[in-house]
């Protein structure tokens, strides 16, 4: 599955914008953090040839500019900000998880320890504020600034409650379907939903239409998600960078489990439901877990909800000025949330 | 000591604004944990009496503003933005310092955990930035509002640096004076100086008077943190709500100690450090650091480093278009920070 063609279209321009953003400042310790975490250096600073993230999100901004007759230039300080809120996220999602590895390599806190990993995480998300007010330097008026400010403070505001509930998620013995969704529109939605509207923003696209983007956003954002807890389970470790079931391992409570907690037949729910409630799992425990989703039909179930919402998101935008071209753009994304490998 | 009497004349407007923000929110676990840490309600979400923090910062931004002259309802945005980043911080410090109490209760960590408290710093990080915007439901232009962002964000950015540098600081075996000085002016500095700043943006000050404000502010913040420093040495717990010598206890590199170290006989400054390379302090080497300080005259020299950077900070607002009733404020403010107890 190669990747959408609009992750590589935009690639030179959004690194080059975002190492400007992050090569120089003091004390240097908190810049080297950054840097290491986006992939681009080792531990001790050399320059790594490192894969860092998709930037689907940028990517996706950049995009919705241009499909509606913008300057995708002019994006690129949201762009940037988009991607430095996601990776705030994610170093702070490291230390709660306890995540020693990502990407194949050991995560920021695993090598400075937490208290600096919260510090580069909190420096990430300012970091992208203050990227984001540079839309004025590229010629935007300060009100549609401000507009952006309240896109994306409100969006990051949404992710920070879904990962307050997944983590509360983890403590509790039950959770349904329905709120998990609720969960991942939050965790996951939101930022794709801000990358949509963003670029639609910076296009000067009118209020009603940015929404329409906002909500495509939020599908794919939550289709994205959808498939993320499906490679927690069935993603190879060579590709994924995780561990295999990694997050059957580690009892997490995603959507291939609470599907089959509701869908199961009852021995296999409680066999389920026991294997749950112990500390630790060892290997024939996952391998029980695994028999059951699989009996369940919980990988198909959650690949028709992503297809579902990806669908979903192609349709809000069929019938708005989007160019044709761009649609097949936004196609070859959604096709690439459902099958993607990594 | 009585507190400054801006504290109390701005404190309903302030708190009615915040707890505006604050009141409703999922998930409520979220919200809960912000309202416990500003000192509204216990840990099972009961109103309480407790003490929050003095609000110092955004007290002195409401004065900003009505020192030239501005209507203070209009700052009230930015107080509450101001207030709100402060506690982010002090939200992560106490995970990062492993700290279990603050205001005579337990840290947000030691009650939910690190990482829901991850969770609740970071949301006052945002809700601050959402704060902040509302600005412009005050009647402020865009553009003013941009600026602000700008001012704010600049600083939480140099709030974040500063705190890298202190917990990189305790990892060093030697600290200068100088050094410590800059990373104070980072840590505690940059918020006050955005706090004046943001008052006399608010009260359509221009900017070369706007950084006149932000240079003061600058000088006392930094004053606040060299009188901190004291107070972790000097404090009485009863009144501080730390124990007795908490700073040495935890071989803190604070102001008073690296004078010590650089201006103390050798003897003495030879005992200091093998003391500070120990594991872990039992009362008797408290007592002998404490002696130490004592001989090299550390308070007097906190104290008067507090005093000179007071009395600029005046002096720079002295022949400004500042009201002479709100020099007297600024003077009040100025007294307390280089004597309170708390």
């Amino acid at each position: 599955m190669a990747p959408p063609s609009i992750l590589a279209r935009y690639h030179a321009d959004l690194d080059a914008y975002l190492r400007d953003i992050l090569t120089e400042g003091s004390p240097p310790l908190l810049y080297r953090m950054m840097r290491y975490h986006l992939g681009w250096e080792d531990a001790r600073g050399r320059p790594t040839e490192a894969a860092g993230g998709k930037a689907l999100r940028p990517s996706l901004c950049l995009w919705a500019c241009e499909a509606l007759g913008g300057d995708p230039r002019k994006s690129l300080a949201a762009a940037a900000a988009l991607e430095l809120t996601h990776n705030f996220s994610l170093v702070h999602d490291d230390i709660q998880d306890a995540d020693r590895e990502r990407r194949h390599r050991p995560t920021l806190w695993a090598v400075w320890g937490q208290g600096q990993a919260i510090n580069a995480g909190d420096s990430l998300l300012i970091l992208a504020r203050l990227a984001l007010l540079r839309m004025l330097d590229a010629g935007l008026e300060p009100a549609a600034v401000v507009r952006a400010c309240r896109i994306l403070d409100g969006a990051c505001l949404s992710m920070i409650e879904g990962q307050c509930l997944d983590l509360e998620f983890e403590e509790r013995a039950r959770v349904s379907v329905e709120e998990y969704l609720e969960m991942i529109e939050k965790k996951s939605g939101a930022l794709f939903g801000a990358a949509l509207r963003l670029g639609a923003l910076t296009a000067g696209a009118e209020e009603a239409l940015g929404e329409r983007f906002g909500r495509a956003g939020l599908l794919l954002g939550t289709a994205f998600q959808v498939r993320d807890d499906l490679l927690g389970v069935w993603g190879r470790r060579d590709v994924t960078g995780k561990p295999e079931a990694a997050d059957i391992r580690r009892r997490k409570k995603t959507l291939p489990v609470l599907y089959a907690q509701s869908a199961a037949p009852s021995e296999d729910r409680e066999a389920l439901a026991g294997i749950y409630r112990r500390q630790a799992l060892d290997d024939e425990d996952v391998q029980q877990v695994m028999g059951v989703l699989e009996r369940a039909g919980a990988y198909d179930y959650c690949q028709s909800m992503a297809r579902q919402r990806l669908d979903e998101a192609l349709a809000e935008l069929a019938s708005t000025a989007v160019t044709p071209a761009a649609f097949c753009d936004l196609q070859e994304v959604a096709d690439f949330l459902l099958e993607r490998e990594f």
